[in-house]
């Protein structure tokens, strides 16, 4: 199959030429699995997505969700879509198979999952969200809850949500005010609201599980007194059928600037729309211990910064492909050095230009999917790992990587899908053409699931400095790995290898210079430059890994991926430059703005 | 009034303080007028944009104009809007006064301009093209074409259009189809199609003047043998009475990501529609002289790239105004040192990223502003030279600007946008608020009058070389002057003094390296980084104008300009060392990329 949506031949490559995720078979947890089903995935996915998902990726932005005062109305190619991903056992791809899932790994899943994502990212939303929701309770969920709700949701009987933010308390969840009150039944009744909630309140499916943090009364302050509960839109009997509704009611929609196919909502818990038992409140259900449901939360949040990341990086990929299947169809202009208008127009592919703005496209949305597998990689060795030590460095690179791999792609394929609309020219600002809906939806990318700030002092302010900065040195490591190779090929791989050498180099030395400075303030101040010095050192190394991979091996496709390369190294690492200059005096500049002077 | 369009204190400051808008008036082309009728036309100008444009940008943007297959229908605001603003006479500004405009420098009709547009570009849309169609025909046309056509668009009777591209003509205008064929009573008949005409086929006005490119047949290929032309929607008795309608029909209108609420066209014209005096053919009377049609539309088109600009500076500084407002009244999380829950949470103004993001945004639009203030004054300067040094000065430095003027504000006051949305969260992805919006206004900016790659080649190609590199010397010269006294007043001017001294020789350096390399395709290719490295320097160099300005005074205001101006040259200005880098290597990675490969 040949579509717009992701390029099948780079994700072989980075699959099984780089990343040799065949491998995996080897260990006990993927066993059942071959490279044969891993390709047999991809293909169903793609298939999947080009059927059920694109074709209303338009229709559904135009039209979307409507709110009549009691029922939310969705076009209904949405529930198709989504039933033909329950039906091909998609939700649970990487799930335990003790729990029904497929138990594929992750970066495998992943890779499947940007098919549908590339070809709307709002309808698979729905499916993202439930695949999170029935992760988490299959963590830490009991078997009563896993059956109620996990096996439903399996099967896309019952759909999820995940109700965290506010509307007074959004990147800080310290300040949430629903509260849980326990019953005598071991049961808890909700109180409160809950804002952004997507994928909340609809009828394409029986039932909608949602996972709720409110605090237990009398519980600690802050963060350490939240607790996370399970409250169905419709209570469920011991049998599983339907019950009675439960007090979760719409407040009212959100309208968004993009991805607006999928549902955004205020949602009121325990207002008295409705009375379950005709008692007030919404019933909600416990999950493990309370006030610990911060920690349970962030469990699925880093599985869900990297679905972020991946989205984003969706959506530049395809279009990524989308201008470049236009710019080699578009006649306009002639070549700088010639320019006797008798002649016909030239393809605009041909202007090095636009050879510039795609060739920025594909080293940013290539070496952002790279990254994003290889994080699927690391989550499968964690899944795998065959020693404390194995699991130990497969935990450290990965709580490093999940700011970059969340922040990075949400930052550079939104730029991407820019660069899109850049090639088209004026057709590319119209919805007639596909990409400005591309940019609108991406932009919610360095928003959600922790905005960039949010990001960036995850990353300076606890991942580098965790476990006495280990994280960092194993990062370090496998860096330093990879430069050995390259330089032991020698060739193409030698200046990268020499530039990603100092860039890395400084990197560390100015990081231990803003710890050792004592001067937190003027470091934190800073940490976004840091956040984006240090992802384009990541996706620099990145890059040289591909590099390591294509060695020697001849072909368009390889000769892509070096000028690619190339490019990156050139024009986007130097920018780190004058970045890290910055970090390195710690400038003062934005700490000391007042606000009196704005 | 206090509105969050723009910042008349900021206005005040440039105008007068800086710019010394008020000397104007001591040339005898201003001699009417004074600071104070200046200052008028801004209250004038605040106040209408306020109660006319402002209150239905929302709802402009949610309802565009839509067509039946025979009429056009336009919000009622926009009429409204538009009858106001001409029955304010402020059509023709800054037209001579013996067309009946206001003569007023362009400097301040552009600042008052830019209130309509942060109001409400769309709607603005509609009376900007009027004005530049008006100045064209003043320039170019008979009198009794200026009689015809452009009195009543002064009174808002008629309104104006520019049609130059075509469906497979939008950079290479030398590829258009359009046809005028001479009739013996020395008009012509047009045929053929036009893409992307803006302001054309509604009913708000009695007629629509539409300047079409075309050819006459038999003239020289290419842009060579482009004629222009007055093509109205009506054909006007010699009693200025509305007569026959002309065969100009709506095809069909483009539905863009932003800029809603003006229409978008493809127009055709002599399709057989309409068949005015019996005849096929929309009836035109050529401007000038045949064949000269580019050289009369470059003459507009350069203050259109300008007015684009100032756009572009409208949206960026009111989404920085209201994203700062926000950051004021949005309570959420505590300083990085306070982390105790139990505390009230702060405004999200006190969070150092949340300052880097305004501050940014504040060095970005107040930049941009200023460059735009600065190219009017030099418009100013043509219109009343004193000499024809004091002339060709103003020229040659306007000519190299322009590309900038164009450019930078399309970059970079879109980033503000995003920043804007940035600051607000969630809520600022929202149709709720107003942020989004803007941002995808901002977008058809880099596109639409010439897009980045457009004015990087009229920049590096043209601009730099023109006149044996006359431009450029003059903008050294002034950068010069500049920089002798910021060193001259010593004190917080002599590190950004110092700064531009070095980038500013660095430039020229490498510009001149480029050029004696011979290697032309190479410097060509990129031009866009050149474009990007030269707007910073200007950029820059404009702030540090501004420091000047400032220099000695106190108060927040000026703090604020200081700090701001700190911002630039220590997180923006170093931005241009790696792209120096790359153009003094003349780097060949986008020239040898192969259509193949990717």
């Amino acid at each position: 199959m040949k579509s717009d949506l992701l390029s099948r031949r780079d994700l072989d490559f980075l699959l099984f030429e780089w990343l040799g995720i065949d491998e995996l078979t080897k260990r006990e947890r993927f066993a059942d699995h071959s490279a044969e089903t891993f390709s047999d995935v991809l293909d169903l996915c793609e298939e999947l997505a080009t059927h059920y998902f694109a074709p209303h990726n338009k229709r559904s932005d135009a039209n979307e969700p409507t709110f009549d005062g009691s029922t939310v109305t969705v076009i209904p190619e949405v529930k198709e879509a989504l039933d033909a991903f329950a039906a091909a056992d998609l939700i649970g791809l990487s799930m335990d198979q003790r729990f029904g899932g497929s138990q594929l790994p992750m970066a495998v899943a992943q890779a499947g999952f940007a098919y549908f994502a590339a070809a709307n990212v709002a309808t698979s939303g729905y499916v993202m969200l439930t695949t999170a929701n029935a992760n988490l309770l299959t963590k830490f969920g009991t078997a009563e809850q896993i059956a109620t709700f996990v096996t439903p949701m399996l099967s896309g009987r019952f759909s999820g949500t995940m109700a965290l933010s506010e509307t007074q308390a959004g990147s800080s969840l310290a300040d949430i005010l629903t509260r849980a009150e326990p019953q005598e039944d071991g049961s808890y009744r909700l109180f409160g609201s809950k804002m952004w909630i997507s994928g909340a309140e609809h009828e394409m499916t029986d039932n909608i599980v949602n996972l709720v943090l409110a605090k237990i009364p009398g519980g600690p302050a802050g963060t350490k007194g939240i607790s996370l509960f399970i409250v169905p839109k419709f209570l469920v009997g011991d049998d599983g059928s339907i019950g009675e509704r439960n007090d979760v009611a719409l407040a009212g929609l959100n309208h968004k600037m993009g991805q607006r196919g999928i549902t955004n909502t205020v949602l009121n818990f325990g207002d008295g729309t409705h009375r379950p038992g005709g008692q007030p409140g919404a019933v909600g259900y416990l999950i493990g211990e309370p006030h610990r449901g911060i920690t349970y939360m962030f469990h699925m949040m880093n599985e869900a910064r990297l679905g972020v990341g991946m989205g984003a990086v969706a959506l530049g990929y395809t279009g990524y492909l989308k201008s470049l299947e236009y710019a080699r169809s578009r006649p306009q202009g002639r070549p700088a050095t010639a320019k006797d208008p008798s002649t016909p127009q030239v393809p605009i592919i041909e202007h090095p230009d636009v050879k510039r703005m795609l060739l920025a496209q594909k080293a940013y949305v290539e070496g952002a999917l790279a990254l994003e597998l290889y994080c699927g990689r690391l989550v499968d060795w964690q899944h795998s790992a065959e020693s404390d030590d194995e699991l130990q460095r497969s935990t450290d690179l990965l709580d490093i990587l999940t700011p970059v791999g969340k922040s990075w792609p949400s930052q550079w394929c939104l730029e991407a899908n820019s660069l899109a609309i850049q090639v088209h020219g004026g057709y590319g600002y119209t919805r007639e053409y596909d990409v400005e809906q591309l940019y609108r939806d991406n932009r919610l990318n360095p928003i959600h699931e922790g905005t960039h700030g949010i990001q960036s002092l995850d990353l300076l302010g606890r991942k580098v400095i965790q476990r006495g900065g280990a994280s960092l040195a194993e990062l370090g490591r496998v860096i330093a790995t990879t430069i050995a190779e390259a330089n032991a090929a020698g060739g193409e791989l030698t200046e990268p290898a020499a530039a990603l050498t100092a860039a890395w180099s400084r990197l560390v030395s100015v990081t231990a210079g803003m710890f050792a400075s004592g001067d937190i303030d003027a470091a934190l101040a800073n940490s976004v430059v840091y956040l984006e010095a240090f992802g384009h050192l990541v996706i620099a190394w990145i890059w040289l890994e591909q590099l390591c991979a294509a060695h020697g091996k001849t072909g368009d496709f390889y000769d892509g991926k070096r000028q690619a390369a190339q490019y990156f190294f050139r024009y986007e690492l130097p920018k780190t430059g004058p970045q890290l200059d910055l970090l390195e005096r710690l400038d003062h500049t934005t700490l000391e703005m007042r606000d009196a002077w704005f």
